[in-house]
């Protein structure tokens, strides 16, 4: 039997797919008369940074709802409406990576560096209304696999990952390398194999 | 059993989600030149009210498609037709959104205005014709879900939908702003839980 | 049991998905110091055209597509190849739509026309090379609803395919109009609902 | 049953066909007033050159990505990031050829043909790795058809793919033009049906 929740997936998938091949393009192409290329490329560490960084935050995003969607079995109208604010969240997402790579390292990172954390802060905060609307009400939308303490441990866990954001932003106002260093830190911490043994099907 | 209608959904998620993407591409990158960081990005406000628009508009569209396709299970030529004629819909929408975006709070901001409302009266003129196909000649292409009360209340509703954006349209000759605000009220209208407790299998 | 072409399927619904979409990002947004926005608008007529061209020919290759692997039902190597020369050529479609969409009208039109056309000559010769492997060798790569009178006649029909573009392209090099009207008008024939009754899962 | 690892297959799918479909909207469209079309279409060879490379590059790591999965069938955290780290390479390459395409046949060729060649070690790096990490640990996450020999024989033949791209990247020390048709002869040899008869479900 095809999940019910095989189309949400489905799309989603595809968005995240879309959204983190996007970044690429925001990466400028040195031009013939910008002088010499390998200096050019060299030049353009922001955005490679910030390419990397958003990739890794997509990739880890994709991964964690990937995981929930293990999880999640049934689906209603508003779930879809909380799924599709997460994903607008992430098709934001190349959007101010663009601005960081353009700014970082100028008199106006600090500006591009508050936008950058403020979409992932709205990233988390949208994740973590997805799970909790999905455990919610006798843990109605959620398959048999979720046990008690599985889904405890997850929203233990995701509660954390706004404040953790919320931190990284305020950083940013103080330095813009130490928040942006806080920030590729999450990125491994969250790459790191859960150790709440998160079974399910995956 | 794979759906008979499993790859026309999988090609239009596909299209839904990139036209969804592509929206963030339309926002321009302030340059390093341009001044204040924080004041450009502020004067782009046309830009993100209608990427907001824009987004809200094709995903509710992606509800509604995935909707309708939990009744609709058998498929034909003319569907496959019809269903194009959707999705050229769709894949068009960046571009209304992108002039609007350009031209919003400026003098030709009317011409930009009718151009994004005919684009919506369009849309939701094939979405008619999709499902008025779908559900005609003795619901042939229907599933057994699909019960008698439920085709008429989703027929009704949908003939409304190119109605009121054919209002939005007109409105826009008379006030831009009432125009856009009465597009966002559409939106959070859409948004909201349908009441005719459409189940099926969604 | 998933069908052992499924991926094939995902992957060129992909690419067909993003192919068709990417179109409109070729269209230019009028800028806000280009004179009269509505007129600017109207001055784009090749732009539109040359979408809407190359969209109806990307959507119903995409559902011939879809058709042939209704009876495609095992793949081997070379049809994984044939494949992607195919979608190469969907990749390629929106670079000499683009070319079109700006010489169209212009002094260089006869060029751009002539990369047009020898694209879709391309294009429809792959897909005939895809679908001659499939049927060969005794039709082992088929199912079973494949029958022989079926096959002969889509054998026969995608035979001639080349052969009218081929035509078109000629038609290039006496008269650029003449030569888009019939690519339109053979959008418009092959979006008729096939004679044939080809039937399978479709 | 839907497989373990069909959503990775979905994403990856995903990533893949819009990377592939990406390339395409690094060919420049030569403007009105560049002189003749023609001349000016003929001129960018390199770019059609360095699309048509890579294009061949990723389709056929798509094809080895959907071999490899129809072995691997159990997943777990290690193989998400291993293949989140493969995509990563896989949505770089539009770069590389774009620069590539920007300087091959100019004084700055060899930095492009370089990057462009180091992009390609570090994806056979990737592909090696999460190869290595499935079959390890008593390939508990292999099916039951991979046996002893077909493993074998993908491990030696992977092992060998990183070593001539890195002949490939040290050939464009001393030759661009060398390194670029090594390239091909490479794509055109992977091209070939892998004698190591690989059967499976594919």
């Amino acid at each position: 039997m095809a999940s019910e929740t095989g189309r949400i997936e489905a799309f989603s998938d595809g968005v995240f797919a879309i959204a983190i091949t996007l970044l690429i393009l925001e990466i400028k192409i040195p031009g013939i008369n910008d002088g010499n290329l390998s200096t050019q490329l060299a030049k353009q560490w922001p955005s490679y940074l910030s390419f990397t960084i958003s990739f890794a935050f997509i990739g880890i995003l994709w991964i964690n709802h990937h995981r929930l969607f293990t999880h999640i079995r049934r689906s209603d109208h508003p779930l879809l409406i909380l799924n599709l604010l997460l994903l607008f969240g992430v098709c934001v997402v190349p959007f101010p990576t663009a601005v960081l790579a353009a700014h970082l390292g100028r008199s106006d990172q600090r500006a591009a560096a508050v936008l950058y954390n403020a979409t992932y802060v709205f990233v988390a905060l949208c994740f973590n209304l997805l799970w909790r609307y999905a455990e919610s009400q006798k843990r109605r939308l959620l398959g048999p696999e979720a046990t008690e303490s599985a889904v405890e441990r997850i929203t233990r866990l995701y509660s954390l990952v706004p404040l953790v954001y919320v931190i990284c932003l305020g950083l940013a106002f103080v330095s813009v390398r130490a928040s942006l260093a806080l920030n590729g830190v999450l990125a491994c911490f969250f790459a790191l194999p859960p150790k709440m043994t998160w079974r399910a099907k995956e």
